[in-house]
């Protein structure tokens, strides 16, 4: 890295963004890039992964990475019914960075750009000293006019029914077996790995509950519990949920049977879409994902109670996990741990 | 900061945004924001500012570090003459980090987005361990058609002459004067200090150079000749530079008379624009930028030997500076360099 310089790095990491989608009018290399846009709401989130916060790479490929780092980002767009557009990425690199890790980690950008229909269009990249940085603003449309169809976390209602897209759990199950190597049979421990490392994020079933009048969702970053409260609290409601319908993932399930719902429920990272709508806009809203071929489970009600957030299981009453969620700034942090 | 939390913590930032300009559809809180964006050229651009590496907190303030990570940013929308419009902010936070700077941080953008009609619609906060980060992305944009108009690095041409706004070395002189305390009368070091900590990007100059004719520019991050150098690759001409007819800062002639070339040559951080047009488009371009009420130098031209990047004295034999430029890859590059 040291000797390949800043703007020899920049050379060798452009050509790999041509795989991400069609190029801007100015693309990476001038003071900006730039593009034409016709009119419509944009919608734009910038969201960072830092090592040892975010990410090790002792358990992370700098191609995961990659596609992690814009993933998440994606994700944001799913959670606003937007469809992705452009992406900017802030690098942060450290003196003893690997160049071929760096491509690679281009490479997991353009992948999960290319998949999603969205451009990396430019970026910059700095020295760091200690953590290595992965900044990543993404920026995508609803039509013009539509602004008020976006999917809010404050448009719930109390009477409103929740549900969540997928299944949960996975993610934090990957990332235990990661750091548990040998615990589990390779057959068990791929998906969930896949499932920690590449995220997909739900870009077509956010674009589907917009068109099916839900005006509340969120992406499920931080864990269920932590995020229903989010929701609850942005929406003036209460939040209850049925444990005994959350959506384990069978992989989960099949691997960690004492821990699929603690995972399920405050987990984290499995990017998918929380929403809440009254009863008959929800009945619609899942058949709408069901021709999208995407499952969506009812997990719980919005109350008029608001600052509450029970788990209850089948006798209504409230189920104690370990651990509910993640703060960014909570001291000393776990590596690797599940954040954002 | 660990009492407060990750969301306190936003709690506390996000009204102080509001001094920035008018509000999105969908403002900082939910997912992503939103605005209504008519059909228009969208230009671009992200930068980070990592402590350490661009900053140190014992020499600047959280309030002029605010300022300062957007204003670089709104220099590259410059560079390109591009409006401003919205920003994103992604902020890494130490544990340890006061929660009033922080506020007084967001102050500080706020100032800088209110003073260039640049609304920061949104971002993130994020935990880090040792290296304070400040990511922006700024969004700007020029009229729907004009796409064509926006200053390019590479579109100079042998023949073209080389032009700068403003002058040079003040914030090089600035830092130097913030390290060495007691060298200098106060009346003396306040506007070099105020150059280096709060740069005032020239976005008019840019609009009204685009407006001129001029189709070549950039901004003046690493040092006049690092900058020169780039604008030449990309243009695929060399660069000569006069050093007796560079503007040099009149504050770094009175303080330091011996340094002044050197700074205003390398020593990066002025936030000028450098732009490069035929001698007939280049009168008519200092026209305009005078009609601004901003002052601009011929400084060289551009030839047909690229690759190389000369600085001649009077009797056309080559200025030898100490150092020139700046890589962000350097080793053990020092705190708070001119850096970007």
């Amino acid at each position: 890295m040291r000797d390949l310089g800043e703007f020899g790095l920049i050379a060798r990491l452009l050509p790999l963004l041509d795989a991400s989608g069609p190029p801007a009018l100015v693309g990476a290399g001038d003071d900006a890039a730039a593009w034409e846009q016709p009119a419509a709401v944009v919608v734009a989130s910038a969201d960072a992964l830092v090592e040892g916060v975010h990410f090790d790479l002792a358990l992370t490929s700098w191609a995961d990475l990659g596609w992690k780092s814009l993933a998440v980002n994606l994700s944001d767009l799913a959670a606003m019914g937007a469809s992705p557009q452009w992406a900017l990425v802030t690098l942060g690199v450290r003196p003893d960075a690997p160049v071929a890790g760096l491509e690679d980690l281009y490479r997991g950008l353009a992948a999960v750009g290319a998949r999603y229909g969205c451009r990396v269009a430019g970026g910059d990249t700095v020295g760091v000293r200690h953590e290595t940085l992965i900044g990543v603003t993404v920026l995508g449309a609803v039509p013009s006019g539509e602004g008020g169809t976006l999917l809010r976390r404050d448009r719930g209602r109390p009477g409103d029914r929740l549900a969540v897209t997928g299944t949960l759990g996975a993610s934090a199950a990957g990332l235990h077996a990661l750091r548990h190597p040998g615990d589990l049979p390779a057959a068990l421990l791929a998906p969930l790995a896949a499932a920690h490392r590449r995220p997909l994020p739900q870009v077509a079933a956010g674009q589907a509950l917009r068109r099916a009048g839900v005006r509340c969702a969120m992406d499920v970053s931080d864990g269920l519990l932590a995020d229903a409260a989010k929701l609850g609290a942005a929406s003036g409601a209460g939040v209850r949920l049925a444990a005994g319908r959350l959506p384990l993932d069978p992989g989960v399930r099949a691997a960690f049977p004492q821990r699929a719902l603690a995972w399920a429920a405050a987990g984290g990272e499995d990017y998918q879409l929380l929403f809440a709508a009254p009863p008959q806009t929800m009945d619609g809203a899942r058949r709408a994902l069901g021709d999208a071929g995407v499952a969506a489970t009812e997990v719980g009600v919005l109350t008029d109670q608001p600052g509450t957030v029970q788990l209850l299981d089948e006798d209504g009453r409230e189920v104690v996990l370990g651990d509910a969620g993640w703060d960014h700034f909570a001291p000393a942090p776990a590596p690797a741990g599940p954040g954002r």
